[in-house]
């Protein structure tokens, strides 16, 4: 038996992607992996489960001498494909992406990528979703490895505490234009959509969604202002979405 | 112009679900509502969003004198495309549900209806989600409404701070079995997953979702403890998923 870590990775942008790549790159150094990840784009899919159709696992050559899979459904469906089937036990450390495109601020929310990271940390495994601000489907991922090597081998040394993931995130640009890592909390922002509508062949009308992100809070302390200062932003993560702050207001109401 | 409150409602159940029709009864006589829900069931879809297909939204006849659409998307979805192309403005409240099945704990994640309440709460919407512990397509919705009201009146009174919405719960049984309402916490839960694995007629394998949910947080303030002793569960609920407290441990790594 192997003595080495036991390195669980998935993605949402599919096992064909660059960044997933880099990310077998980077964590084959450190542990045996194994790579179970979607066939197909899964990106803004959230913490989103396959419940009313039936789910595929399929083996991959994609990564030389690495075990892998793909799944059909969605990012959490492959990380709890990976640990209740495939594994039958929990990996030492799981990581997600490197993504496609950011997933800082209220992104967490929508990003495949970051929801296989909680799932993680559910999971009670320490857990990293990493993504790298550029959506090109051959941007550079130079900068993102060598940051991802040292967080990786950072949270294997120091583990994370029970129900917490680390979501980072990197610049685009080359390393030496990168400033280094900030630990911040979770920037607040908000997607002001717009919808292009247009009509189809056949008359009827059908909605893209697009938008701009607006960001509404300048704290120097947040993932947001460290990433446009050319920092790496990690941002501990938990799942507890309670607003403690209002119970007490909310026991006053006369319900 | 009406001067009555605005209120949009969706849901994860799909607009002809029992429990959507039980919420358009009783918020139609607090306000004036719009209906844009999905045209098939979403649920376990999460916090995601449609981006690699274009969105459908169409005239539906399903309520009465209310004014209504089926949205080919995600719960999410149907909160964007009323905000950004029905209304071209925001509600004076959100409510989601009411769910077939309970979305309290850990669930929340996992949760369509819930996920459009936080979409309602990045958009500092005041936002509700319902759900009642009963997947039963013909559940009884009774005590369940008697609830929604009183909370979408207070709600409606008192407001919810930005970036805040409710996860409220009920219980099944009737109304008289039902000991009031508890303000509570998420309480900690996972599910312990099991996939059933199956051969399809041309001996290709899949698998179900199947498994439980197990409960590892007995605290007397989650919802969970109050849904157990028949009481209506009422989560503050908020979108920051930062682990603040593990800022501090994280400065002090060597990175």
């Amino acid at each position: 038996m192997s003595k080495r870590p036991l390195i669980l990775i998935t993605n949402d942008d599919s096992i064909y992607a660059k960044g997933i790549k880099s990310l077998v790159d980077v964590v084959k150094e450190l542990g045996d992996v194994l790579v179970v990840s979607p066939q197909d784009p899964q990106s803004g899919m959230g913490h989103a489960i396959t419940i009313h159709e039936p789910l595929r696992l399929k083996p991959s050559n994609q990564f030389k001498d690495i075990e892998a899979y793909t799944c059909s459904g969605t990012p959490v469906d492959c990380v709890k494909l990976a640990i209740y089937e495939v594994l039958k036990t929990r990996p030492t450390l799981l990581v997600s992406g490197i993504n496609h495109g950011s997933n800082a601020a209220t992104n967490i929310l929508y990003s495949g990528t970051m929801s296989a990271a909680v799932e993680g940390a559910i999971e009670n495994i320490p857990s990293i979703g990493f993504s790298l601000l550029d959506f090109d489907t051959d941007a550079d991922f130079d900068a993102a490895k060598h940051y991802a090597k040292i967080i990786c081998q950072n949270v294997l040394k120091h583990g994370l505490p029970k129900g917490t993931c680390l979501n980072v995130n990197i610049p685009k640009g080359k390393l030496d234009t990168l400033k280094g890592i900030k630990i911040c909390r979770q920037g607040k922002a908000f997607w002001e959509d717009a919808f292009e509508k247009r009509t189809d062949p056949f008359g009827g009308d059908y909605y893209w969604l697009t938008g701009d992100f607006a960001v509404t809070d300048r704290g120097e302390d947040t993932d947001m202002f460290a990433l446009e200062n050319k920092y790496v932003s990690v941002v501990p993560t938990q799942f507890d979405m309670t607003a403690h702050h209002l119970i007490s207001t909310l026991n006053e109401w006369d319900i």
